[in-house]
């Protein structure tokens, strides 16, 4: 059972949870904790052996701890998911691959598509595809449309697959610490449009990929995980973006793991991600 | 403050150790544990944000902790090393120049060397060479001499910067746990003598280094960190060896520093390396 | 269009080769060329700009070269390949999504199963699944059934994509330099079964994988890549293999893409790659 | 005996050199070329078995190019450099110990430190320091007095290993793709000042390191290298510094590698690097 917790910092925390747990004869076979001075916060990720009943638990922990206490006593050992893409297949196969396996440690509740490309390998897999087609004189109507099919399914998370729309800042308000993207470059290297272009052409012996939440500031939201891969002047901005896929799909699968395992703590613009 | 115990596994160990903590209003801004349930055995580092009187709070701590508890309170925050060499000088001079600069987080009180190849890299940092010569047929004065010199320092451990002599069980066993060895391939793939040129034979794409602690079974000890380098078909033997010495001396610092750190605990044949 | 050459070395090679192409009015955009002095053999692979009829070209390279000379002038630009499974997927999905997208640059004619764990996926995908199910008193007839299979197919490579039996060195002997194999360990550490718990008893702080050609020596045939990934004292058995899955499928997939770009060429027991 | 050569391209370039070599009875043991189509040039390195007077066989290779080649037979096979340095040692000691034992490829002729730091190092390696301190108000004398200690040397590298001055255009200019510097991020992400505390407030999730031929805009020159490392949320802004040092001083080590075993090539904003 996996307990986690964030709240701000104070003397005897560590204390009073590990009581709690003690006293419910729980034994705590993996901790994580660690506490952000600068801004006197307090995170916390527990592995205990047993199973307990949540909803007292979570009662118990929060009296012995303050008012602003974010406690999740064995979150949904399962998340449930939206994926948004346009025509790129290989984050979203990546996905599709893990989810009908059984190995995502999510539930894929639609794939929604601002192109009906990747309607087709959806089918496949026997995972609805919501095609959303997108006109650019109507931005306000496409995305009420994508908030409506989000809203049949209420998902923990939304994941953006290579979606390659700008969403609105009232959009992204919706859904916060709740919308993951998959950027192309090692952020802040690139933001924007084009970065393999602009790899290519400012000679990079690197290129990376970054996951992060999507905030209203564009490719500015906390970073969950980042790789790189290197490259040469044997590549184009062609072969660039086709190696670039490799890390993209690497990177967007990590991130997602570590989500899903309860293992990233969002606070103001930064992550905690207990590895 | 780093706070460091192990002890066999039992509900209740964080709640009593973070207990006393709190007692005595020291606030862990850093913790982890680890609890190996197949071995029943617990490992914890915590870093406190104030100081306090070790003594006192080790007495405490053991108060609530079984009899087999090891309880470090603020361990020694300087390590005293003996470094013992060949030829080789790259581990070596790693080491003299972050013990010159004061970034080693460890005194070196002297070098061993079998050669004196290395006597005047060591007169240029002011630190004392040993030379203990070599006779193949006396192994027992060899490392009685080497004894004798290391009984002068007592240090806390013994670093085998590229020392190129086995040593036998018995001298071994008068340091257990304190020995630490950089081997010149990705244990346990070519163990023992010449892995370069095995490495070279095979055909393998990458090369790799590995520092453990000493034990009696030949390049069988604790791994405490290991790295890899690609190689190539243009590679021979010796421009393997070559290559080899960047990560040679990477890992082997890598792993000072965390075992500076009061990161690494040894138990039976293996390590937990809270990184 | 590609060339790719390999032969005895002799002073000349170079020129008598590019001599031709520059005849032909062909320009060189990318040449590598590796001499192995120790066998005194030459491997060269050219990229040339423009297109030109394979057999004359051929013919006319022959002309310039040894007898012992293998000579291919834009090999066939989309291999075909048999593939063989048990039951883990994560290997065969990578495969059948890029061969579905055409971007695995290989044509997957069918693929081979000793169990039929894996038939409903290939059934998605419209590829060819052909069970051989294993009866292990009887070998013979188990490999002459996929002997058969893959004769229809006459496929360039026979990918094993975690196919868990030995095949007999009268098998592999059939198929020489075309038979790849993805291993789950860095060999040659953990050669043979169970590298994973062997891995977790020895407390390695990473794990690898290799793709090689098979040969009639067990887990000894020619490396073409390894990749590693670091683990640590938080890591089962079961969740190395889990981990491990990650790196296995980006090593085959690697290794694949290397060999139908024509980068690979085998020599007695070891690999030359052009990456 | 190592040939490097550059010009413009054209059908025939590989044939005429190696029509050159074969004549003279040198056999190629390495070669790798490359064409940027896009600016139509041509780069070539050949390793040949034997040595040959280099100024006759480089007027040989001349009569064959056209006027605008670059060839070097044989270039210098220990290259002198000037290093200059501030306050940090890294990555001037890492070049002080091979230099001393003779592995890093070059000759130090002196340092020049804009404080002096670092004397005192430098003259436990009997290498020449040279203080050149800065007074904010006089760039122009500054400049002039490093000028003139590098005229006196008359190096072909100066190499900036950690030296936080701004050298002017015009300086820049005197030296076209002689200064190598290692910029302390992954670029261009954090170009200018303070890259780490950036790195930090941004909460990436790795700090990398470049390093570049210096042109006379700030961090934008022909980049030569770069290698990154994982941080994490334990890392303030000051251990990203202390991680970074690492880095740093591998990826300075790594170029000049390159640039002294003759493998880089530098064309307008780019560099083609042979690894």
């Amino acid at each position: 059972m996996i307990i986690v917790i964030q709240c701000t910092d104070q003397v005897g925390r560590v204390a009073a949870i590990s009581g709690v747990l003690s006293q419910e004869k729980l034994n705590i076979v993996s901790l994580r904790e660690h506490v952000d001075i600068e801004q006197n916060h307090f995170y916390m990720r527990v592995h205990v052996e047993q199973d307990a009943p949540a909803a007292a638990l979570t009662e118990k922990l929060r009296a012995v701890l303050p008012a602003d206490a974010i406690v999740q006593v064995n979150p949904r050992p399962e998340k449930k998911i939206v994926v948004m893409v346009t025509k790129e297949y290989h984050c979203l196969t990546d996905i599709l691959v893990r989810h009908h396996f059984k190995t995502l440690g999510a539930q894929v509740q639609c794939v929604i598509g601002n192109h009906t490309t990747l309607q087709n390998i959806c089918e496949r897999f026997d995972v609805p595809f919501c095609p959303v087609l997108h006109d650019p004189a109507d931005k306000i109507n496409f995305e009420a449309a994508i908030h409506d099919i989000i809203g049949q399914y209420k998902p923990d998370y939304i994941v953006l697959a290579k979606f390659m729309r700008i969403l609105s800042p009232g959009f992204v308000a919706q859904f916060p610490g709740r919308i993951i993207n998959i950027h192309h470059s090692f952020l802040p290297a690139f933001a924007g449009a084009n970065p393999y272009k602009r790899a290519f052409e400012r000679g990079v012996k690197m290129i990376g990929a970054t996951a992060h939440f999507v905030t209203d500031e564009l490719d500015e939201g906390p970073i969950i995980t980042q790789q790189i891969i290197p490259v040469n002047h044997t590549y184009t901005s062609t072969s660039m973006v086709k190696a670039g896929r490799e890390i993209e799909t690497s990177v967007l699968a990590r991130a997602l793991q570590l989500v899903f395992d309860d293992r990233v703590f969002v606070y103001k613009n930064k992550t905690v991600v207990f590895e």
